[in-house]
């Protein structure tokens, strides 16, 4: 599609680290004003009395260009005098703060402070920062990812990074997404007339895309939508490329293959892109209704991420044909 | 005195930089135990969602011995990363925030929503540092210094670092100082059956110690206590060594000498130290009823603030020996 087309603009559905790897992709891929990102929140937190947005931020790092490149959360060149004198002073350290980031985390609380949103707040950090892209929390209400397992339900943070997803889990629940809805931007943008597909980025889709969904009126407008909504598998090769996907998938009984990915979805999108090594599957998944591409989706270098994202939108564009 | 004799403890009044020298002197002259530093707290604030404590952390991190030597406060080796950031995101600057200083206050804030009280959170910052004097804030209540001005009355932060003491002071409360309460801490130090002396540091008398004499008790404790009092003159040949104090007394009408200094304090004292340069005021003073102890009283090296303190024990012993 060129700028120039009525239908010009896309939404990616997106959690944290690799999700963000695609956003930058499309990002770099389109022009200003033609992508929205919807932030998963159910892994926000509190701490240190600081309101911590792991995906939010994650996102903003990224398409500022001041990702910490090897993480791929976190910033690059990022100092860590305030971490070692918390801890001498016998402060929580198990989750990491650098003294660049601590300043996002305190920008937005004091923002949050004079009554503003957390939309709007995302928006005046982005602006901050550099950010075209429109990042949207999927919520200004709060969400809860909790990971069950036989010891309870553990916070998101928790069970991630503290317990660093060694408990099994036996399944999830969204604390709050019963009454929380969806923000009037989040809605719009996938409402908009000017859209032209919904993509759905490879992150997990148990703690990162599901709390998304959760929203009620985020899941029945994207099963309504005139537009092709498109996910990107996050297992490649029976395998997740980062995180706890495969595992979990494995805990609650779930085969990890991209067959598994496609019946998740199912409901929700018309076409599943697979990478290469899962090319066998094809048919497998075509015959549960679903259209299938296939390309490279591990994305390592900078090109591996605008590549993937033109193929998203090439193959957007064509389910878009068949759908019309 | 030695430790052996009964009389073994001391007290001092202190407000940060100038204060702290004296403090460390004693600190270094006492051994553990034998020490209590009561801080002003009246230009304690909120900002940036943190409680900050400006005397408290210098009076800290100088006995701690890693304050800023250069500056007298913050800390020695800080970094900025965090300011920088922040300053990107259009947070507030006015007041610096180095990356380790910003623990001790996170830190602080965190301990205080556990429901301790300052003078506990204090004390276990103070163990974390390994401070061994007890530096006991004046209040857990809250107490504000306010200079008043021409153009209405400025909180302490906003005049001392916003607006860099540039406006004309016409006078001074101490917001919250009727209701707020010396802690029990502070009062069981000032009545302890083995205090031997209560020393006043070379603080500004109305911005750092009027502050901690506001709370009622406080001063009559000092005014009805058996010790000798002992204060150290902030003016020294006409000039204040550090900060507005000379600039302050001659907006309200004090010629800045230590004259005006003795007569400010001789309701409460019994002696005022003063520096070699002032030696020929030592009969005007001593004609206002005050004993006169002379030595050089400005504090650059480690073994000035050390013959300091030795000089105000031995001159309190002197007292002491009078008055009994």
């Amino acid at each position: 599609m060129s700028p120039g087309d009525s239908y010009n603009t896309y939404t990616v559905l997106s959690g944290g680290v690799g999700g963000a790897k695609l956003a930058l992709g499309l990002d770099e891929t389109l022009t200003r004003g033609q992508l929205s990102v919807i932030a998963n929140t159910g892994d926000d937190f509190e701490h240190l009395g600081l309101k911590i947005c792991p995906d939010i931020d994650t996102l903003i790092y990224t398409l500022a260009g001041i990702a910490d490149p090897e993480t791929g959360w976190g910033l690059n060149n990022e100092s860590w005098q305030f971490m070692e004198s918390l801890e001498k002073l016998g402060g929580e350290t198990w989750f990491r703060l650098g003294d660049r980031d601590l300043a996002t985390h305190l920008r937005r609380k004091e923002l949050l402070e004079t009554g503003r949103t957390l939309t709007e707040v995302t928006a005046e950090l982005c602006r901050a920062m550099g950010v075209e892209a429109s990042i949207l929390p999927m919520s200004d209400d709060p969400v809860s990812t909790r990971i069950h397992t036989k010891e309870g339900a553990l916070p998101f943070q928790e069970y991630f990074v503290r317990l660093q997803t060694e408990p099994v889990a036996t399944g999830f629940d969204y604390a709050g997404s019963e009454t929380a809805r969806a923000t009037a931007d989040v809605l719009a943008t996938l409402k908009h007339d000017s859209l032209a597909a919904i993509f759905i980025a490879p992150s997990n889709p148990w703690l990162s895309i599901d709390p998304i969904l959760s929203l009620g009126d985020i899941k029945s407008t994207i099963i309504d939508t005139r537009v092709p909504v498109v996910a990107v598998s996050p297992i490649v090769a029976g395998k997740a490329l980062k995180g706890p996907t495969a595992k979990l998938m494995e805990e609650t009984g779930l085969d990890p293959s991209v067959t598994s990915i496609a019946g998740h979805y199912s409901e929700l999108v018309d076409g599943l892109i697979i990478d290469e090594q899962d090319a066998s599957l094809q048919d497998e998944i075509e015959d549960m209704g679903l259209r299938v591409g296939i390309t490279r989706t591990v994305m390592n270098s900078h090109q591996d991420k605008v590549s993937l994202a033109e193929f998203a939108i090439e193959f957007a564009a064509l389910l878009g044909g068949k759908k019309a």
